[in-house]
């Protein structure tokens, strides 16, 4: 329904339009059209109906951690109707107000808000004391416990050391992160490893609701083990974090003659300088296959190193020995066209 | 002008219709037309003119070295009307006919068509061997000679070296190639110096109308001195090119879980990898500043594995030593705060 007002004389006045407000007063520019749908939202019992709809099958989310890539997370997660809370060991409360999240600064005080899931956030080094003081006996027998980390073998492992044996455990890896799901998540990869669930059918229904989300908004879907995911990522996300930081090192620049691969290169520094180096030693220190990855690079490229010094020590000897091979050569050569005596030990002089 | 036939009785039969011929007697479909500068184009008077101009204005242009390169700029060069002849130590007669150059087996017959320009395609390695044997004395006296290679200090100096003091020089490199300028030059870098034209108004419009042609294209036209090209070369595309090499050594491949980053430099492989390994080493060999970015390069990977290992180091020996440490610590700061004895060999005790 759309309701159009003269620019002197409302023909309508909505109860939520308070007529004395100095904003009424001015009067609406000719064009003004005001949705029903908008101005009257809180009466529409059709809304009412669907926000408590939604309010009923809105997950309640406990973000631990909520640095950069929490709060990333907590955005979307909001904006899919759920409820988030958090907590952090710095305080980020107005990070957490503006985006429409509760901020604790008592770990306590956010597990007696008995989350349905527990989504860890914090940095792969800090992992294992997290889990070591955190107080679960506050929590919910049944809690899904899930996390993002960059590696999975690791947590996995933790989860199944430190958590209650009640506990869900859904080990995730969305691969990408502010910089590269700046705009879409469509056709991302999220990566998840359904380590320990419940058989009833509600926890199932958690579990499923929970990676909805990412479903939903357009992420290519990988269901792998922890083991495998390392192996990938040891050859592919840290491979590609090491070149990054090795150019970032080596300095690249701009420079008024760059080639399409050199440009290549340029965002491959931008992307990867903006993660810190601390995630980058967490994806060498805590994903056993990268120490492997990590030499057989080094291998590569003293490979490439070799070939081109074993070139050029090649031309180098043939130009100082070259000539003197070549004539005693064509001299043999010429000897054995000849019918000539050949100059080996093993064939006799024919004669 | 447009000449509508009806299907069977033809109102006007233009001089090049041949009657009798067989074609002309199976009576054409309904909404045949033929456009009468189609049909009759060679007594088209303008055509005629026009074409007579395309070739006064056309450049001869010999192709040295008739490889991959060669045929990919001689394609672009013919359809801007230029006239191309061509030389290769290997037979690419076909190849040259299928785009409209002629082929010549011997140097000599090709210097003997008295070309404007020619263009040196030759790889970096053979350029000197190439120069050393070519009959220069069957070239006019004005000649422009140009090259295209990755390197320029080397080609310019050999060019200065070698060449009659009479021909022109223009020592260019289009920064692109048969991968990345499949589809379009347009934005892509060409690096040119005018190394030495004669003051004449007629040599410097040649060179201005071989340079047109990339002009025209779209590319990004770069005057910059072979020096100066040398060094920005040695820190973007031999990187670039190593990367590459590195990688392939490395044996990336797709994996299912690809990071955004991952695929970026499973990119640069596929350019870098359709490249010759003599391309690469003449980057190496003949630039100067290649050496110096390839120490750079190792060094910064040097520089990452420490940081790893020294972290790593740290974090183990904060481990071994930490507690003890930390206590010795903490039990001096009680003696300073409780102002006993400090000790140390320096400070006496306090009375």
């Amino acid at each position: 329904m759309l309701l159009q007002f003269s620019p002197t004389k409302p023909l309508f006045s909505p109860p939520n339009l308070r007529r004395n407000s100095p904003a009424f007063l001015v009067s609406p520019p000719r064009s003004l059209r005001i949705r029903a749908i908008d101005a009257a939202q809180i009466f529409d019992y059709e809304t009412q109906l669907k926000s408590e709809y939604r309010r009923s099958s809105a997950l309640k989310i406990a973000v631990l951690g909520f640095g950069n890539f929490g709060q990333f997370l907590s955005k979307t997660l909001i904006r899919h109707g759920h409820d988030l809370i958090t907590h952090s060991r710095s305080d980020y409360s107005d990070a957490a107000s503006s985006i429409g999240a509760r901020f604790f600064h008592n770990p306590h005080d956010l597990c007696e808000q008995h989350p349905d899931v527990v989504l860890l956030c914090t940095s792969i080094l800090s992992t294992e004391a997290v889990l070591r003081s955190f107080p679960f006996q506050r929590l919910r027998r049944s809690t899904l416990f899930v996390d993002v980390l960059s590696v999975k073998e690791f947590p996995r492992t933790l989860f199944l050391k430190y958590l209650p044996k009640e506990f869900d455990i859904l080990c995730t890896h969305p691969m990408f992160g502010p910089e590269s799901g700046k705009t879409s998540w469509s056709g991302l990869p999220f990566v998840y490893d359904k380590v320990r669930i419940g058989d009833e059918a509600c926890r199932n229904e958690r579990c499923d609701k929970f990676l909805r989300v990412f479903e939903n908004e357009g992420c290519r879907m990988v269901e792998m083990s922890c083991e495998e995911h390392d192996k990938h990522a040891a050859g592919s996300q840290f491979v590609t974090h090491t070149m990054g930081r090795v150019l970032e090192k080596f300095g690249v620049e701009s420079s008024p003659i760059n080639t399409k691969g050199y440009e290549t290169l340029l965002d491959l520094v931008e992307n990867t300088s903006s993660d810190s180096f601390e995630l980058y030693y967490g994806l060498f220190m805590y994903n056993q296959n990268a120490l492997e990855q990590l030499e057989r690079l080094d291998m590569a490229f003293e490979s490439i190193k070799k070939e081109l010094f074993g070139r050029l020590h090649q031309v180098y000897r043939k130009q100082m020995f070259g000539e003197a091979a070549h004539s005693a050569k064509k001299t043999e050569q010429k000897m054995l066209n000849d019918g000539g005596a050949v100059p080996t030990k093993e064939r006799p002089p024919s004669s």
